[in-house]
């Protein structure tokens, strides 16, 4: 059984988390960490890394960046492996996730969907037989009408991964109503929609002569990520100092 | 049995409507009018209209708009009901045209696919019930690679058809990657896709509370207009003078 | 402001409703019937409607078919008008309902989802135009992995809204493995995608030469058939006696 | 130059192909074989292999079952590769294409689409991650309205690619709407939809716990068959005796 320790246990991530965790045979939360102790769980709750008893084999991490520097040396310190699933971290705390990588196997994703990071694989393998065979490749995404950037990072994600399948040889353009000219060949076009409360699609279209391939992901609801975080610590437990994506959960 | 001339017979399209026509039982082409008397056809060509020597019940156009004044006159003089497919139509001939429907009957529409033209309809009816219930409205459009305009004519007849029904109180809105910002609801999202030799894809979007509606439009080939041009012909022979679209082909 | 009465107010459904119906400003909850008061509400809950000291405008009902007789006689006695929600009513029920609504306005729907309801409405019209045009109807419809019956009863109430529109002239086919022939010009194939947690998606595919218009609806949760009662509420408060539906709400 | 024989170049599909070689620069028809020379083509043809007279480097056939024995017993003796894309082959047949592959280079597919073929390829990499994950997967094929078989050839494919990838776990079903159970987690639900002219369009859909993953195909004309046979062409000559099929062109 791999004990593991949920970081920011009572914010809404954490506690979706919590949810999923709690519906696997081989995983168990022994403790959360959370300065607001104001919801009901299952396990103890310690208001820091540092004021916690439990022993583990793993931290999952849903917190804000501002709380990543120290949870990074905890787990250098305990030689825990920790999956960082918290976003907006600085260039700073990026090298230091690096640096942190050296002594512990840490894990870090733009999006921790084990459909998305599936799509990202297959997608750039795709490029690498169709773009050759003339395709053309343009992505569209939808969410919701609260979203405030666009293109999705996500989209954003798809498109780099194509890119890197083709030497960065394409560049992205957003928007065609300005011109009066064809496509070019080394465009990918990325185009957003929003509406309602579309929690996130994601098409890749690969158009060719009279045939047309498309990798389309829905998300119905943000459990997706809990669930990509759960298996990410699975892999995690156990495994030699490196830094990982899901990529390499995806492989294993 | 109703007696059509086909203006610009030898064209790529007016040999799409040859086709179609042929394949109807209770339409016939009598005669054939084009510069270029190139191509086989079942039926006489003649130079220009005036050479025309068959009696007809309606006249179906699809040439350049340099040959649609001599066209309108021709109508007018003989009282020959006349659908007009040829695009880029100067204002001064638009003019003409209404002006020409005072003593005939002239049929003219953006697209003269039945499906366009049916979901035009009912995607006003659509926006009447769902704008009022807070549905957010979107229009998605997939063409192929050498077009040159973005969005597509059809797109923007979409979305004036779902202005018309609440007022113009919408905005159109091509290109969100500039702002950071939420939408706003009286805008309706333009968004263009182009790849490989896709013929022309629509989606009309109405994105609710956790409840998506979409209007989905197909063209595999150039035909759905031929044949829309052949059951307009049908519908315009025998009718009053007035001026006509394909709404009204609909409604019939 | 529209007074109404949440009856099962402590159900799964009638705590969404109750959600929905806070977010509304002029409608509002006076009370809740609920044989278990174990939630909190901010309005005040009785055991059942006789114990109900509150004056409404209109009564909401999603129960369980047992509890839906003793609901029409105390809205008959009460001259309070009924939106009926519940499912699984028997024939004789449906006759006491019809009763019923000679006295007092009763509105009943297969589904309350406005988008739904909608689209049963343009389906309808879409036939009538499309059918004579030769083309081919098909229903598809995808739902979650524990679902019992298929097809859905939302795919058969827009299969029965096409044959009403035709006459009764098309039969419903579902399963096309078992036989070696071309596809019968008065059939409607009714497909079932089963897997995951799908809540609800159904296409109506009208497919003809060259060209495919598809109606397309996806539920993302069960709020929008809360959303639909609530609507109807709202529709159905201070109406004459009668049987209403989900069709008149739109209408209006 | 790669010299390429079309066998059955008279045919449909061989003028298609003769067309998109001609668009090809690194290859070209030196010889047409056709026992009926009734279309103007722009290479010699002649009434049989054995007449004719032109060197070559791969040979593409796309005729009826009948004329393959003779095909195989030329390109063996000959040592000439051959592209074999006529479908509907005996037992014997296929025997014999085994034993020629001996000799020389002999590939076939079931279906020639490149597009398809990496489907194939990427669908089986999906299962991989995603069965393990507990998604469903389901299958479902859009043809015309004439076409005889269900569900379709390439359906079935799919279906096999996805159950070799899971050791034959899986079985197949086509219909739902006679029994009253919840979804078995090992079948894989295979619908078919048939309506208008639709050339021909496959999903392959995962679907999980609020994630769905969708691989979407659609053809838009046959030219894509011929197309995949001209790259076949280009793959195979000057390759080492041995039976291929599209996959390895896909791979290459």
């Amino acid at each position: 059984m791999i004990r593991m320790i949920m970081h920011g246990c009572n914010g809404a991530m954490g506690q979706v988390v919590s949810q999923i965790a709690a519906e696997e045979t081989n995983i168990t939360i022994v403790a959360g960490i959370d300065p607001n102790d104001t919801r009901q769980n299952p396990y103890p709750v310690f208001p820091s890394l540092e004021a916690c008893r439990e022993e583990a084999d793993v931290i999952v991490d849903f917190t804000s960046s501002k709380a990543v520097d120290s949870l990074l040396d905890y787990s250098v310190k305990k030689k825990i492996p920790v999956v960082v699933c918290t976003t907006g971290l600085s260039d700073d705390q990026i090298k230091k996730l690096e640096d942190a990588s050296r002594h512990v196997a840490v894990l870090r994703s733009a999006n921790m969907s084990l459909g998305v990071n599936l799509l990202m694989k297959l997608v750039k393998e795709a490029t690498q037989v169709l773009a050759a065979a003339g395709f053309d490749i343009e992505i569209l995404e939808k969410h919701h009408n609260k979203k405030l950037d666009s293109p999705s990072g996500t989209a954003l994600a798809l498109a780099d991964s194509i890119n890197e399948a083709m030497d960065q040889e394409y560049h992205y353009v957003y928007d065609r109503s300005q011109v009066r000219k064809a496509r070019d060949k080394k465009e990918i076009g990325i185009q957003s929609v929003r509406g309602g409360t579309i929690v996130g699609e994601h098409d890749v279209i690969f158009a060719g002569t009279d045939e047309i391939i498309t990798f389309h992901h829905t998300a119905y609801s943000k459990a997706i990520f809990a669930k990509g975080a759960v298996s990410a610590a699975k892999f995690l437990a156990g495994k030699a100092p490196g830094l990982y994506s899901m990529k390499d959960v995806i492989k294993s």
